[in-house]
């Protein structure tokens, strides 16, 4: 289910062209993941510092459709869905927000799998996790 | 006049350590006066591209007291001051919120000085600036 | 033609999973292009605020294929090729560089487009900068 | 012992006014530190993940003497001092090179306590650390 975030873009996000730098939009992004998993319920803190499965990124996407400037107010839309058992993506947009109403400014996807931390081998999603990447969990 | 500014902390703050960057708490800090600025109706965008007088940072103090974590809501309050005609400071707190209250995470202060962008000579605060940074402009 | 450019991973690139965030990777490969464009003789400064043609990055993508933790000593591969009269791709690979010799950690593209920075409009690729990326200028 | 690092000024380093946002320059110091460390053959990834003993930075201080842009040369020098049996402090100064030989840019320095990672308590800096930063260690 699409979640959605709001940010003001600050001045550490620019860079000398006067507006925000290419990878700091994919941040911005991951910035939506992280408060839609804590909408959800899931403890931001140990899900990434989790010592038995992490959920790295192992690709990522972006189109960037208009410049961003400090002071600008965004919104960030984001939607999970299940790849399959042991792997999800995220897609993001982020909507630059003005008095005649948004316009897109990056659309981007990332994509992530469950593994073992100590082994490195794929696991399935963990149940929470599933829960809220709207994977059904087969009977 | 203290003004107050809140966040999530983000996974992009962190470092290795599992905890906020050092530098990166300044870089909150200074979102803080992004926002009292904008606060006090002050275009973030004209102000730190203005091509005619510029506020450049020439020093900061900070003390680091509480380790902050992904996930972890923080206030970061923000209050300028004038040192003279041309140049104010800027304390901040970050304030670690929980359930049994607030606990301060980080004190630093910003010292700013108004300048002419092309001559780089030292500048009277302009008013709007003047009248944020609680200066007295003598009649 | 391929450009190689050396970088040590440092503590501010890395996050609390203890690997280097996914955008700050990026973030890598854009040091790359600009050494890359440094040593073919293109100013810096002045190609990243020039006032008449900028050059957006309109889209990125990556694939993450190996961690990368502070202290790593990685090397950047860089190869620009043209798309167009208006356009260029950059493609990266970081190279965790190890006893055993390198492995791939990260592959990445990013697509640039050249506009008038006043209309937004595409422009050719200025001469310096299109010799950079090996475009055969028609006679 | 006073310890030299050279870099280039990026990109990402960068903010909407030109020049080095002021906390990335703290940024550039740590580097500098870890550079340090790893020439005297400190392992950093060890170093930063260490599970018994972490040296967190509890101050900073800072002077910003000049503003630093996108390909620019600089050197950090690194001056590591002990303030007692548990803690220390390392001064940074970045230099700017040039034509005419280096001008300094920023001044800065860093205070550092060793603590146990679980009790927080203060401890002695270890042998190998206390050797880089000049302890000496009583007979």
């Amino acid at each position: 289910m699409a979640f959605s975030y709001q940010r003001t873009i600050h001045f550490a996000d620019t860079d000398a062209a006067g507006v925000v730098f290419f990878a700091n939009l994919l941040a911005i992004c991951h910035e939506g993941y992280e408060e839609s998993l804590a909408a959800s319920g899931i403890d931001l803190a140990g899900f990434f510092r989790d010592t038995d499965v992490i959920v790295p990124i192992i690709s990522s996407e972006a189109s960037y459709l208009r410049p961003l400037a400090a002071g600008d107010k965004v919104r960030v839309r984001v939607e999970p869905s299940a790849l399959g058992e042991d792997s999800y993506e995220v897609r993001y947009e982020i909507v630059k927000e003005g008095p005649k109403g948004g316009k897109a400014a990056v659309r981007a996807v990332t994509r992530h799998v469950c593994i073992d931390a100590k082994t490195r081998r794929r696991l399935a999603i963990p149940p929470r996790l599933a829960a809220w990447a709207g994977v059904r969990i087969p009977a």
